[in-house]
């Protein structure tokens, strides 16, 4: 790096990831010489991938149901109906997060078993055979509400920051930022698809220069970001809510002004 | 930059902005020397203050409200209501985009009239001035649903493509990426907000290494990734529809099941 900041990028030759694969093996193996305070940004599907998580894609729909705790909202259009579901994890995803891109002919992949288990594990790996402490994050493109497009966010993270809690500090006038918790975790998956990109197979990058959003290995994982419905002001579809909405009030209605004789039948 | 990828860095001592300060002027005089497909990453904040976008803070609620399309949904905790509503720029945001951090005290700050124009200008200043061809986003901190602190997004772009549109383009395994048009304008802008920070007053960052993504001053800007409500699957707050829908299916059934003169009396 010629000047302070932030230097991401790629690291290529990774090769196609098979099952059973050991992924700290392959980022070693790329030559990359790891430094103390990097955070390796990895696609979650090549976590899938060593992990085996291939199901046959005519399973597809069965997969996404398996993966589902809850769906969120749907919407049909041309005969498919695309399902957004509060997937195993918690995550908000459409398709749970079952990914049909940049895999071979037929199959799925599921998200990992585990993100942040396999992100610590990852982390705890390449620290052992470097000496240098650094980080690992797994990245998934996800939508999002209000906005076109997709971004990089950070579903799995070992020894990293997810969150850099600024409230009681205080901005350049003096005051108290009270309610400011930059998401540092989605912003380094967002840094890292930059270099990555979609279709180039550079699976990993590395961001170098946030040293100090790394730390010890049990640092809350990427579950610590994602909020529950209970908290959510939009934990269902607006459709699915309205619907919801009013088949009670239908119902409330009919129970309120339906003489006696015509409750009994109903 | 010693290996390829991505160099971000702040701009440091660009200190105070005020009204009718030239941004264009106080870039360069940070003595930055820019190449041809940087993309200068320009805290919204900052061109809200030349721009003198000052309200009084005892206003700040009546602002908000001028700021207002349309409320999206809202939350009441401990007295204090938050709205988060569609705003004149289609963006939806907490309190309309209103801002009172890093602000003179008694002062909250609107957001840029027109981000877009007031980016292409800084675009196209920056070019006449160096001659290098530079693209600008400007920037703003937003919360998002389903997930855990905020990330910076763009709210305005001059020369610079908001979305890598990759549909049509193959994967690694030769399938069709269909669906992914990733934002690389809101990537952008996450990955500069990690050398920018919130508090440490740095409000400018430089990201070098996509000049693929600068191109001409007439390119969509940010309020092309803005999704209309009427594209959207949460274009209203689940306790909001679920309140709208039980008044509407509550006055369906009472339609519905009320003896004619009881309607007549309604």
């Amino acid at each position: 790096m010629t000047a302070p900041g932030l230097h991401v990028f790629a690291l290529p030759g990774m090769g196609e990831v098979r099952p059973g694969d050991d992924l700290v093996a392959l980022v070693l193996a790329t030559g990359v010489e790891l430094l103390h305070g990097d955070i390796l940004v990895v696609t979650s599907k090549i976590v899938s991938k060593a992990e085996g998580r291939y199901v046959q894609a005519a399973d597809r729909e069965a997969a996404i149901t398996a993966e589902t705790v809850r769906l969120v909202a749907s919407r049909t259009h041309d005969g498919h109906t695309m399902r957004i579901v509060e997937n195993r994890l918690g995550m908000v995803a459409a398709a749970a997060g079952v990914d049909a891109s940049n895999t071979p002919d037929g199959w799925v992949l599921l998200l990992p078993e585990d993100p942040d288990r396999s992100a610590r594990a990852l982390a705890a790996g390449l620290r052992a055979a470097t000496g240098a402490e650094v980080g690992v994050l797994l990245s998934d493109t996800l939508g999002r509400p209000w906005r076109e497009g997709q971004t990089d966010v950070a579903i799995g993270g070992g020894g990293v920051h997810m969150v850099a809690d600024l409230r009681g500090t205080t901005d350049q006038a003096g005051k108290v930022l009270s309610v400011t918790t930059p998401c540092v975790a989605d912003e380094l998956a967002a840094a890292a698809d930059l270099v990555k990109g979609k279709a180039s197979g550079n699976p990993v990058a590395v961001v170098r220069g946030r040293g100090d959003l790394v730390g010890p290995l049990d640092l809350p994982g990427a579950s610590s970001i994602v909020r529950g419905a209970d908290r959510d002001l939009f934990w269902l579809g607006t459709a699915e809510a309205l619907d919801q909405g009013y088949r009670d009030g239908y119902a409330a209605a009919r129970a309120e002004l339906s003489p006696p004789e015509q409750k009994d039948a109903t």
